[in-house]
């Protein structure tokens, strides 16, 4: 230790979560998971930290740079903080759970930790709540995901949810089509991603079919029927068309599980995560900073066992900046020899009685200064006046 | 990496949550939180990451061993994983939180890491839940923490609970008022612990005053009146019988909160903490592992600017080994095309509604594999055929 920090300050991206909105993000998160758990998802919860091998194979790879190392003690091995919960997830589902029917659900709540936060996110700690279903291929059970997604975060408060359907693996089924080189294709990415029309053009200059073929691509987003039409009018090689094809009946299946739902398609995006193996979302609401949620198709497991896999995770922070605060609890200070019976009842009927823990010639002006509404008297609570 | 570990391998006192466990876990935080919230704590949610400088200084000092440390790459200075709540939240008491009326009534749930597992408690990954209350000193607030805690506990299922209070810090005022020196004091310190008769009087061989006075505390330990009583009748230095009149008077209080209670005195009993300042207590209960509660009177935030603070910690592993296993939840399996409205309703009512993924010629097999209890038929759920 060279100087003193302030008590204070705490690291870059790591903060304290205060009332009300700890309490608000516990409710929030008791609300998503109850709702998952009424589908059949059941909850696990895997540690904080295990032996890096495990943590950053397969999927996990993607986050190799975002994962805090330290060395276990005891067996002399790297063990990392988990920065995302899918591989955990998929790590019990391949080995302790491997004799569970499939498809077999599973849900979790709980905190990452990453190195580095981005610039959208600065945050390094973040909530996490999702659900995976694994062992079941085919769009319904992409549609079981997508729905229970949007209907979770309806059932918490949150209105005006936008998903958005994506194809993250379709440019790299285009460039194998078209039989690009892997520079052009490294080439595209960037430019898909940022949906920079001339630097695609140009990128794809030696295979002007495909450049075409992304530019209208790129330009055939917004809602999902019209996108899927528009794309439906390309022409598009067998394997791309039929991804296509997928992605039209997952929307089928999703407008018949929740009519209504808004649902966008901007087949090209990959939001950088190239971790889906099939369809990919992203959902949005207004007045959120960013996704609430993001999941899709992947595989789950190690590569040697995995299994087909569907699921999403919740961002909590940008969840909570979706949803209406909730009304204030009712606060009743009760002195210090008041009727325990009576405060007990109260507080089942939802009151936060706070017990004075001396006795005040003003009780009126103590339970003020405390933050109550009312004082506990021998009839009940009793307002305050307003000050 | 050297050799590649098989992936279902977790490091030493690391272990995955699986259901039903991890979903009843959640359950019984959310009902010890909601409980202590009904009394005015508010919750907080300090990061799993701090600088070490921080989360060490005071009170944290005995957890240095314990504690994890990462280098943060962003600030080039050593952050620790939390190996307990109970610094952190007298960190934002005092300071974020320092405008706050007092008392301040603060309450937490989350995961605490330890470098390592103790003999009793071989893990290394703990849940922790606990209520501080801080900027209060007196009896009046020691009782409000201990009869808090045990109605909590009560709340969610413990039957039988006992509350051991202590005087961690007696030994240290009788060492002191019979003036005798540090090595006798500290080998005194793990006799008394053991509570190893022999080995006390031998360390106090030159003050055999002091020696008949620690046996006899040793041995006037049990039902708190008892106790208090054979306590009351020995000779006690001043300073000493000014604690253990706290203590009776606490004793007093909280008879008074929750007749019926059991109390017990261990009067020298400090449980390797030596952290308190006053009164300490232990939660026991059967059938548990251990300790289900530890809490105290402390010194909260950083010694310069520290509050008079008491508060409790609960043990969840110890405290699900004290309550009895909840009832199945219900679940039924809803065919591909199900009534939705119907599955919504039935989830409503507390049941678990799986949706299936695909046609089955053999629904009522179908929902058997899955756990299910029932099919989802047009008049609502039908229940199996015993198999």
């Amino acid at each position: 230790m060279t100087d003193t920090l302030h008590p204070a300050l705490l690291p870059n991206g790591l903060s304290d979560g205060l009332p009300p909105r700890a309490e608000r993000e516990a409710d929030v998160v008791d609300g998503l998971m109850a709702f998952v758990r009424a589908f059949g998802y059941r909850r696990v919860k895997p540690p904080l930290i295990e032996f890096e091998d495990g943590l950053l194979t397969g999927a996990g790879g993607a986050l190799v740079r975002d994962t805090f190392r330290v060395m276990d003690p005891v067996s002399q091995r790297m063990m990392g903080v988990r920065p995302d919960f899918t591989v955990q997830i998929g790590r019990i589902a391949t080995t302790r759970l491997r004799h569970d029917p499939r498809p077999l659900r599973l849900c979790y709540a709980g905190q990452v930790l990453r190195v580095r936060g981005t610039q959208l996110r600065p945050e390094r700690q973040f909530t996490q709540v999702g659900a995976e279903l694994i062992g079941a291929d085919g769009p319904a059970a992409e549609a079981e995901v997508v729905v229970l997604a949007a209907e979770a975060l309806e059932a918490v408060g949150v209105v005006d949810a936008t998903i958005d359907l994506n194809l993250p693996t379709l440019l790299g089924v285009l460039c194998e089509a078209h039989a690009v080189p892997d520079a052009v294709r490294a080439a595209l990415r960037p430019a898909v991603d940022h949906k920079d029309v001339a630097a695609v053009r140009e990128a794809a200059a030696e295979t002007p079919a495909l450049g075409a073929l992304l530019v209208a691509l790129i330009q055939a987003t917004g809602p999902a029927r019209e996108a899927l039409a528009e794309i439906a009018a390309l022409d598009l090689p067998a394997e791309a068309a039929a991804r296509v094809a997928a992605l039209g009946a997952l929307v089928d299946r999703v407008e018949v599980a929740h009519p209504g739902l808004t649902l966008t398609v901007d087949a090209l995006e990959s939001r950088g995560f190239e971790y889906y193996t099939g369809v990919g979302f992203s959902v949005f609401a207004r007045g959120a900073r960013g996704e609430l949620a993001r999941g899709g198709r992947y595989r789950a497991g190690p590569e040697d066992r995995g299994e087909p896999a569907a699921g999403f995770t919740l961002m909590m922070d940008a969840v909570l900046d979706a949803i209406p605060e909730v009304e204030a609890t009712r606060r009743v200070l009760a002195p210090l020899d008041h009727d325990r019976a009576a405060a007990a009842r109260l507080r089942q009927d939802g009151w936060v009685v706070v017990q004075a823990l001396d006795e005040t010639a003003d009780p009126a002006a103590e339970a003020r200064r405390l933050g109550c509404d009312s004082v506990l008297g021998a009839a009940g609570p009793e307002a305050l006046a307003s000050a």
